[in-house]
C-alpha cells in the first residue's frame, strides 16, 4: 500500500504526486521524492524498483522481512534495514523498516502492523531548513524516530529488572523471579540484536569514509549513533545484572532451604525427646517406682513439657526457630 | 564420480562435454566449464588437477574431507571449503563441498552422501543474464544454496529451544531438559563452526581487496555474508539462552527440592504429633484417669485427629502442603 | 544559573564580565572566556549558544542530562560529556557535566546538585603559566577534577568488598553478604559506565590525530587517561572478585548446609537408638526376664545412656557433632 | 648430541658432513646445510652459534626449554620455538623444538626425550622438487610434522569427552566424571597453549609481510596455519563442552539428590503410618473393644499392611518410589 | 636516598660522581650517568628533575607510588613505571619502580622496601660490550630483573593450585580449599595487573615504531616481552583452572552431601523397621499368641536383628552404607 508519495523542493513540500510522475522530479537539483510504503505487494514494489533503479537483492530483503539491521551501499544509493521494537502485553514485537535513499529519492518500506511515520514527515516539513539536506536527512529522521522508540522499551526492561530485584531477597518468590529473569534475558537479547547492528551501520555514516549522500548530515548520524550506544550500554547492564540475579536467586533458594532444614531439625529434636520419654515410661519393667506415684503422670507430662520447652528456647536463641 | 561436465557460453549451456574436451573450452572469453564431482577417486581428481592446474595442497583438502570452511587464493584461482549441514533423526550430519573456481572453470567436489546441486545448476541455467558473470557467479550460487540449507537447521534448533523452554518451568522434567539442552548446545557449536569461518571467507569477496574473479559479483557475496551473519546471530542467541536455561534448570531443581522438603517436613510433624500422643497414653503410670474413662479411647483418637487436622490446616495455609 | 563568567589573558584573570561583553573578548589572541553554568534554563543557554556558535545537538545533550560520557568534535570546537559520581548514604549518585571548549572560550554546564568547580578555577588561577595553554587546559583541569573524585568512590567500593570478604567465610552471614555483593556489582557497573567511555574520549586527546585545540596539552590528557585506566583496572578487579565471591558464597551455603545435615543425622541416630530400646522393653511378651529384675529399670536407663553416649562420642570424633 | 648434519644441493642430499666443514657450504646458491641436535650441551651449541651467527638470546631460549611457542626474526634469519605434545598414560607430555632457519642453513634443537624427525628428513629427501625451496621448506616440514602429531592428541581428548558424556546422565558416576572433566579441561588448556601461539607464528609466514626466506613457500605455511586453526576450533569445542558438562554434572547431582529425597520421604511416610497404628493399639485405655476381639491382632496387622500397601502404591504411581 | 650515581663511558664505569657533577657528563657521546634512588624526598628529586629536564607529571607519578605499569614518551626521553611483586608470608607485596631514560642518563626511583638493583648494576658492568648500548640497555636490564622476579611468584601460585587440586577431590576439605582458591584468584589478578600493562609497554619497544633511544636494543625488549607473555599465559591458566576448581568444589560438596543423605536414609530405614516391630509387639491385643511363647522374646529380638541385618546388607550392596 502506498501511504504517501510527495515531492519536495528546497526542503518545502511541493505536492502529492502519482507513481508515474516520479520520473519528472528525479535528477533535478534541490528536489527529491519521499515515498512511504506499507506492506507493499510485489507489483507496487516493482514499479518503484524500476523508477529508482533499486538492486534486486535489496528489494527482496525489503519485501521478505526477517532481515537483520544493516546498511548497504549500492553505488551512490544507500539501503538500510531497521527493526521497530514495541512492547505489547509484556512481549516485544518486531517490525521491519527498509529505507532506500539515493540522489533525489527516499523510499521507506514498512512491514507488519505498527505505528507509521506520519509524525516524522510532519516534523520534517515543519523544518524546511533541515529538510533541505535532502534524502540523507529523511534517512536520519526515520532512524532517529525508530531509535527513539527503543528508549521506552529499555525503560520497561529496567523497570522489570528493578521490580525483580525487589523480590529477589524476599522468601518464596524464587520460582516466579526465575521465570521473569529468563524472560527478561530473552527480551534483552532481542533488543540488543536490533540496536547493535544498527549502531554499526550508523558508525559508517559519520567520521571516516562517509557515503557522498550523507556528507552534510554527519553530526545527525553521530547523534543517532550516540543514542544507540546508550541503549547498548543500558542493555548490557540489564543483561549482566540479570545473569547475576539468576545466580543470586539460586543462592537465595539454597539459603532458604538451609533455614527450612534447621527449623525442621529443631522440631524433629523436640518431638524426638518427647517420644523417648513416653517410650521410657511405657516400658514394662516390674520395678519402676515413679509409675506408682500419685502425681507420676502429671509430673511425667511436666518433665516432657519442660524438656521440649527448654529445647525450643535453645533453638530459638540459636536462630533455628 | 563425475556428476556433470558442461560447457557454457555467455551464460547459455553449450553442451555436455567429456573430460578430455575441457582444454578446448579453456582460455576463451565468455566461455567456462562447470564440473560437478561426487566422492571422486584419486585418478578422476588427478585428471582435473592437471587440466585446471590445481594446487596439490588444495586437491588434498578437497579429497580428504574433515577440513574447516575456508577460502584460499592460489594466484587468480579461488579454493573454497564449505560444510553442508543436514538434520537427520535429531542429529546434525556434516558433508563437505570443495569448490575450485578459476578463469574459465568451476569444479565442485562433494564428499559424503547428501543432497546434490542439480537444482542449483537448473536455476542458474534459467537466468543466463546472471550466469554470464561466469565462475564467480557459480561459486556464489553454490554458496547461497549451502547457506540456505542452514536456515531450516537453525529453525529446528530454535524450535527445540522453545520446546525445552516450555518444559523448564514444569516440575519433574529437569533431567530430560538437561539432556536436551546439552545436546542443543553441542549442535549449536557444530553449526557455528560451519557458519562462522564461511562468513569470514565471504567477507573477503566484497568490499575491500576483492579477488579479480569476483569483482563483478560483490553484491551477491555480500548477500551471502549477510545470511551467514543472521545465522550467527541466531546461533549466538540459542547458545546464550541454552546456557541460561541450564542455570535456570539447576535453580528449578533446587526450588522443587525445597518444596518437596517442606511437604516432607509438614507430614513428618503431623505424624510425630500422633506418635507422641499415642506414646503418652501408652505409658504405664498407675494413675492416668483418662485411661479409665468409658470414652477415653474415642476421645484420644479424636484429640489425635484434631491435632493432626489442625497442623494440616496450618501447613496448608502456609503453602507447605 | 550563571555561576561565573570571567575573562583571562595570558593565563591571568582579567575580570568578571557580563554575558553581553563576551563578544569583545572572542577572537583575540591569548585571551579566553571561561563560563560556568549550573542547571541553566533554555534562555540562558540560548544566549551562549549564539555567542559561541554551539551546535544545536550538543546544546540539547548538555541540557537534557542522562547522556553517556563522550567527546565530540564540531569543527575546531570540542564538546565533552562527563559524569560526576558521588557516594551518598551507600548509594552512588550521578551528575552530568558538559563542557564546550573552542578557540577563545570554555563553557561548563553542570546539571543536578553536587559539588561545583570553584576549587578548580582557583587552582588554575594560581598557575598562570599553565592556564596560558587556554581552553584546552581548562578542559583538562575540569576532567582531572572529575576523575579525581572517582578515586574515593573506588576506594569505598574496595573497602566494601574487603568487608564482605571478611564475612564470607563466616557462618550465617550468607544472605546479608549476597545482598551487599549484588549491590556492589551494580555500583561497580555504574562507575565503569562513567569511567570507560571517558577513557576512550581522553585517548583521542593525545597520541595520534589530536584536535588542534589540545595539541600543546597532550601530556596532561595522557595523565588523565592513565588515571582512568587505573580506575578501570580497579573496577574490573572488584567486579571479577564480586562474581567469584557470589560463587564462593553459594558453596559456603552448601557446605554449611552439609554440616547442619550431619549434625542433624547424628542426633537423629542417637534418639533412634534410645527409642528402639524403649520400644523393645515396652513389648508385652510374657517371658522377658529382665523386666522382673529389681534393677532392670535403672539398668535399662543405663544401657540407653551408654548407647547414646557411645554414639555421641563416635560422632564427635568423626566431626559430625 | 648431533643427530645429523647433512649438506643438500638443489634439493638433493650431497653427503653427511662434519661441523667444521659447514662453512664450505654456506653462502653458495642452491646449497644448504640441515643440522639436527638433540639435547645439545653448551659447547656443541656454541660451535653452531658461531658458524651460523645465531643471536645469543635465541640460543639461550633453545637450550633452556620451557619457552612459549613463537617466531622471531633476526635479520634475514628466523627462529621458531614449537611444543611437541604426546599423550602417555593419559597424561600430556610436552617437549620443546627450536628451529633456526637462515639463508643456507636449518638447525633444529630438540629437548627432552620423544620421537625424533628422521621420518621428516626421509620424506623430504624423497621429494627433491620441494626440498629445492631450501631452509624454508625444511622449517615447514618440521612444523607440519609437529602439528600433525597434535591431531591424535585432540582425538584422544575428544574421545575422552565423549566417554564422559556417555557417563554424565548415568546415576552414581558424578564424582568420577568430575575428576575426568577437570583433568580434561587442564589438558585442553595445555594443548591450546601449544597450538595458539604457533598459529600466530604461522600467520606471519604467508599473506601480508612475509620474511624473504619464506616467500616461495607461503602456500605450505598457510596449510599448517589451517591445520592449527582446526585444532584450535576442536580444542575450543572440547573446552566449552567440558565447562557445560561440569554444570550439567552439578544439576544431575542435584536431580539425583532430589530423587533420593523423595524415595526417603515415601518410605518414611510408610513407616510412620505403621508406627502410629502400633502406637495407638499400644495405648493403655481400659475400654478399647478391638483389643479383646479374637481376630483383633491379625486384623490390626492387616490394617497396617493395607495402609502401608496403599501408600506404597500411591507413591509408586507418583513416581517417588 | 641516593643509592648510586655513576658515570659510564663506552660501557665502562668511569667513577662515582656527585649530583652537581652530572651536568659535565651529559651531552657527551658514548657517556651516560646511571642514578639509583630509593624513597627519595621531594628535594632530592627536584635536583634531578632540573638536571635531566624531567616532566613534572612523570616526577609526580614516580614519587607518589600506586601507579599502574606504563611507558610514556616525553620527547626523546622514556618514562616507565613497573611493579615489583614479592611473596612474603603467602601474601603478595607490590613495590613501585620508576625509570627515567633519556639520551645520556638513566634514573631509577624505587619506592617501598624490597630488594634493590645492585646485582643488576654489577652484571651490567661485567659486560661492557652490552652496556655500550647506553641508557636503553640499562632500562632493559632493570625490566629484565623485575620480570625475572615474577617467575618464582608464578611458580608459587602454580604450586598452590596443584596443592589445592590434590585436596579438592578429598572429602571434608571443601571449606579450606574454597578459602585458598579465593585467595589464589585474588593474587593471580594482582600479578596479572602488574604483568599485562608492562607487556603492552614492552611491545612498544620493538617491532614497529620504536623510540629512537631503543632502536639498537629491540631484540632485548622482545625477549622481555616474551617473558611477560609466558607469565600472562601461566597466570591465565591458573585463573581459569581456579574458576573451574571453585565450580568443581561446589559439585563435590553436593556429591558428598548426597552420600551423607543416603547413609542417613539407610540408617533411618533400619531403625524404623526395628521401631515398628517393637511397636507391634507392644500392642495390647488380648490374643497375640506369640507373646505367650516361652521363646517369644528372644525370637522377637532375632526377627528384629535379622530384619535390620538384611536391610544393612542390602544398603551395603547398593553402596549407600
Amino acid at each position: 500500500m502506498i501511504v504517501n508519495c510527495v515531492a519536495y523542493e528546497k526542503g518545502h513540500r511541493l505536492r502529492d504526486i502519482q507513481t508515474h510522475e516520479i520520473e519528472n522530479y528525479l535528477g533535478q537539483p534541490d528536489r527529491f521524492v519521499w515515498v512511504a510504503l506499507h506492506n507493499p505487494d510485489d507489483k507496487e514494489m516493482a514499479a518503484f524498483q524500476e523508477v529508482f533503479g533499486l538492486h534486486e537483492l535489496a528489494v527482496e530483503d525489503a519485501l521478505k522481512g526477517d532481515q537483520r539491521p544493516k546498511l548497504e551501499e549500492y553505488g551512490e544509493a544507500l539501503f538500510m534495514i531497521m527493526h521497530m521494537i514495541t512492547l505489547r502485553d509484556e512481549q516485544l514485537e518486531a517490525g521491519q523498516v527498509a529505507v532506500f535513499a539515493g540522489p533525489g529519492y527516499v523510499l521507506s518500506v514498512r512491514l507488519h502492523p505498527g505505528q507509521g511515520f506520519a509524525m516524522v514527515r510532519r516534523r520534517c516539513e515543519r523544518e524546511p531548513k533541515l529538510l533541505r539536506h535532502g534524502p540523507a536527512f529523511v534517512l536520519y529522521a526515520l532512524m532517529d524516530a525508530i531509535v527513539d522508540r527503543y528508549f521506552p522499551v529499555v525503560e520497561a526492561l529496567q523497570a522489570e529488572l528493578e521490580s525483580i530485584e525487589d523480590q529477589i531477597f524476599v522468601r518464596g518468590t524464587a520460582r516466579r523471579s526465575l521465570e521473569r529473569l529468563y524472560q527478561l534475558k530473552r527480551q534483552t537479547m532481542q533488543l540488543k540484536h536490533a540496536a547493535m547492528p544498527l549502531g554499526e551501520a550508523a558508525a559508517h555514516l559519520f567520521g571516516g569514509r562517509v557515503p557522498a549522500l550523507c556528507r552534510k548530515t554527519q553530526e545527525y548520524f553521530r547523534d543517532v549513533y550516540d543514542h544507540l550506544h546508550r541503549i547498548e550500554a543500558a542493555v548490557d547492564t540489564i543483561r549482566e545484572m540479570a545473569i547475576t540475579a539468576i545466580q543470586v536467586n539460586l543462592s537465595m533458594v539454597a539459603i532458604d532451604e538451609g533455614e527450612v532444614h534447621k527449623r525442621l531439625a529443631a522440631w524433629a529434636a523436640i518431638f524426638a525427646v518427647a517420644t523417648i520419654l513416653a517410650g521410657i515410661w511405657g516400658m514394662n519393667f516390674a520395678h519402676m517406682p515413679e509409675l506408682d506415684w500419685r502425681l507420676g503422670y502429671p509430673l511425667a507430662l511436666l518433665v516432657m513439657g519442660v524438656a521440649c520447652g527448654w529445647l525450643y528456647w535453645r533453638f530459638r536463641r540459636a536462630g533455628w526457630l
